[in-house]
């Protein structure tokens, strides 16, 4: 039986190839809808990008709602430099003619939750803002979830400063919420996703698939990261959210560890940063399970799968 | 013509107090209804004992919400050693018949901000995790907010740690989302309610009305706030959210003064303070304005009138 | 028997009519050495100056040390705004000739303590970063301390921030250390001194005086403080550090609290704020006193009487 | 020509063990002295031990002085549990008979670097206390400073919290006061400790040495650091302190990185974490270098070497 899901994204190019990786895969995968947020660009963006990707695979039934257009506490932080002013750099894709679903983001998940007969899975790619406000509201939500997989986080280096990832950068009082929850929560952190890259072969790969689909993921994928790859001297740019999708479709390509994680929200150098304790030397019981690597040949080649099925 | 409103408050003796004279007065305040929030007592409490207090005064119809029962960030601190475990000590009134709502007291601000004609005006009188939650999801409800009047923090000293009053201290960062939003506020601070006591002549006239709800005010007051009369060195106890609704009433019974208020989230010892910029010594422009005085008879005296009328 | 001080300053005017107070009492306080620290004016100014305001009373003899040039943790942050670029403007006082001791300052602070037969009293009057400096050299030097007597803090506002008197600001680090010593210690903040004004009326008493310093210390306080004034709206300047030195003369002059005080090191907008449980909100026994009101009149007829003895 | 050389350090079985390596080589290093501070155990115990190492070495004439008794700010923070009570567990060495220093280390230091007509090499085996108060007294004696080699830090995971590593949890102020002081600084962090076993087969070598010293090196060796082992699942304890005298001698047994790293001070999980930027995240330009990796089996056959030559 597929796996009742919610996306909670703001794309952002990585979300969009997780966005048409579950698109491709509804027998794994019911995806009851799909909430954005402001991130990697402003909410404007993420939910007409969201529509866009949708409409790119032909699937312009799925509900997609707008969420939160700012953080908790903190000013909005984009990531323009890495996306694009649009979100989506590298594919021209038309402006959307499927709706916008009129409800909040934040009151769809909340109504979805409490309704569920079912546990819903969330696959969170962004800025974890609109979880964190409907746990506040609505504490009880709680016993209908059947897991949170997010993007976020980094054991050692961050990518927005040397102590923090972009999502929990963003808002890392809603990541807190979020971790505090009590939820079952498996955190893919930027060490797991640097494994994953967009090679020169893998790129051509897609690019050969040569579905209207597919040219529009290799070009975004093209322009996508380039700055991180040359930053770090890596032979491709790291794919981040499109393994939360992969992760729940194979969760044996990836090795995991059950570790305590807070999330610093006080320090002057070290705000959003994911104070992951690997070796247990707090004595504090694990709250979350990281994953620490994965099968980057298989994942990807799963991504290119679902790709070519679009 | 009548000013709409809508009392956020954590009832609460003082909350109870407000609500009853803003029953008193249906010609000049249009109560649109009640959001509760956890604050003094819990949640389950402070929406319950609404419904007794608009009971009491025979006022069935008023429309209660329960709202947000916890903090944005924090664990909830409440005050039953100066409420009562059941947050109305010294009135025995019975359990509420008329309903709670069942629209979550965020939603019902958010409809009501969103649909009215004349901009509304809100009486905040407990922690402000409500209101927050309703900015943060929905910021263009600002355009809709004719005035916030507060009942909280302090120019000088506290009154939950020596640097916070017990609604900022409670719930901090919500204060700071309320406080940085750009509605028009007045703040209310302790320094302000501290000048307006149930000194015991006061309180033997509330008896002396003779009515069941007076007597259950004057029940009440005479068991609220004894303990901060007797630590303060005061011929009474501090009588606090019924300031916002005087306020509302006659705004020239107060003094006031445009200063740049910011909340402390980040101190070791000064967590939740109200950092009152009396002097500018900052050179920041206001952001709101805080009462610094009151005419205590004249307030007080509008008070027991309106207890009088119901 | 004359009392053994040492003041540990950074002159700045105030500073300055503090030493020459004094100095004009040499039966009642033997003053040991002063040790000075950057503050008010970096350490090259504030050592000399010291020299220089010895010389204009004829006091060549007394030692003049230079202590530490900078904060403990941050960096110096000046007040040449307050006292001018020299530190003593309105005053023309010749480069010293009388030489600055060769030891440093929290050396002479050190050795002092160490070798005294009786316990010495420490009259500070700039950020404490020389006293903190030994404590935590050589904390066994506490029990030959008979008393340190601050100018420093704020229970309302402060003067460099809402939060921060001057003194605190600079090094509240070193504060904190203090603070936590175990010293008898009575803090003077700007609360008190702020009830010490330099009216013109004072001004020109000290003036008619018609001695060198007088006229000097006339030139200094027509200048010193002008924009406190006019920023309060006070009738006069405030003057902060002649109020230690009349304390260890005539503490009746003064009235007292014991309290907690704490140092806030962390917050965002209360950084060096002396956080005083007046009310004893906390529980926490109290570790010095503060004074909360002075004799105006008297306590400034005998700074007169002081500056007209030289 | 032997580089002139202070060890600062609080021994502490791998002090310990540094200590004996740099009296093995006194054609390489010129030991001015020895100075201590309060770390793995307190300050009574590492000056103690510093001179009971000395004896066992028949190097009695090497001056031996105690610093600061405490850190900056912090309670002082021991690891008894990894040195044992006496800080020198596993060896059972005689009270030493030579004398303590009667100088102040602080002073001594600050005498040296204020003399030296070459300059120093400060070796740093604790936490930072005696460095920085030098620092803040005497800010002048950086340029007589030639390199600081600091063992602290982590880039990854800590020690004593998941965050901070052992000597920057215990003075994380003092590490702040030094790294901004602009020195030439090379930190060894933990990351690169961790490659420095104590393995079975080298313990064994160390003991058919047969000397006393051997035999009393074999002795704390074959206790400390179990604990660890076990944790982090290593063949071996990791041998800390020293890899700094090592990398004094053969700095190309080491790989270094030049990066910016910044102390935390503030954070609620991070406090006392060395943020190392290692992918210029920040753009700031490096202001030390770190160790990244060294040479294990040449490294520790050095330490070997030095041991059997006493």
């Amino acid at each position: 039986m597929a796996r009742s899901l919610i996306i909670d994204c703001d794309p952002g190019v990585d979300d969009a190839i997780a966005i048409l990786l579950t698109l491709a895969v509804p027998d794994r995968l019911n995806l009851l809808g799909i909430t954005t947020v402001a991130g990697n660009v402003p909410l404007d963006l993420t939910q007409s990008n969201a529509r866009k990707i949708c409409e790119l695979a032909g699937r312009t039934e799925v509900k997609v709602y707008a969420g939160c257009p700012r953080p908790l506490l903190r000013s909005l932080h984009t990531a323009a430099d890495v996306h694009g002013a649009t979100g989506l750099q590298g594919a021209a894709l038309p402006e959307p003619t499927m709706p916008l679903q009129p409800q909040h983001g934040v009151d769809f998940l909340v109504e979805q939750l409490m309704q569920a007969e079912q546990p819903i899975t969330l696959a969170v790619l962004g800025p974890m803002t609109n979880i964190a406000i409907a746990l506040i509201k609505h504490p009880e939500i709680i016993q209908n979830i059947a897991e949170i997989v997010i993007m976020g986080g980094a054991v050692t280096q961050g990518n927005v400063t040397s102590s923090a990832e972009f999502n929990l950068y963003v808002d890392p009082h809603a990541a807190q919420v979020v971790f505090d929850a009590g939820a079952p929560i498996t955190l893919i952190p930027l060490d797991t996703t640097h494994q994953l890259l967009t090679t020169p072969a893998r790129l051509e790969t897609i690019r050969q698939i040569g579905t209207p689909v597919a040219q529009a993921a290799a070009g975004m994928l093209a322009f996508y990261g380039m700055p991180d790859s040359q930053r770090y001297g890596l032979p491709g740019a790291p794919l981040h959210d499109p393994c939360v999708i992969v992760y729940l479709l194979e969760p044996n390509l990836f090795t995991t560890q059950a570790v305590h994680v807070a999330v610093e929200t006080q320090g002057t150098h070290t705000l959003g940063r994911t104070v992951v304790d690997l070796w247990n030397v707090s004595g504090q019981s694990p709250n979350l399970q990281i994953t620490r690597s994965l099968d980057a040949e298989s994942v990807y080649a799963l991504i290119i799968d679902g790709l070519a099925k679009l």
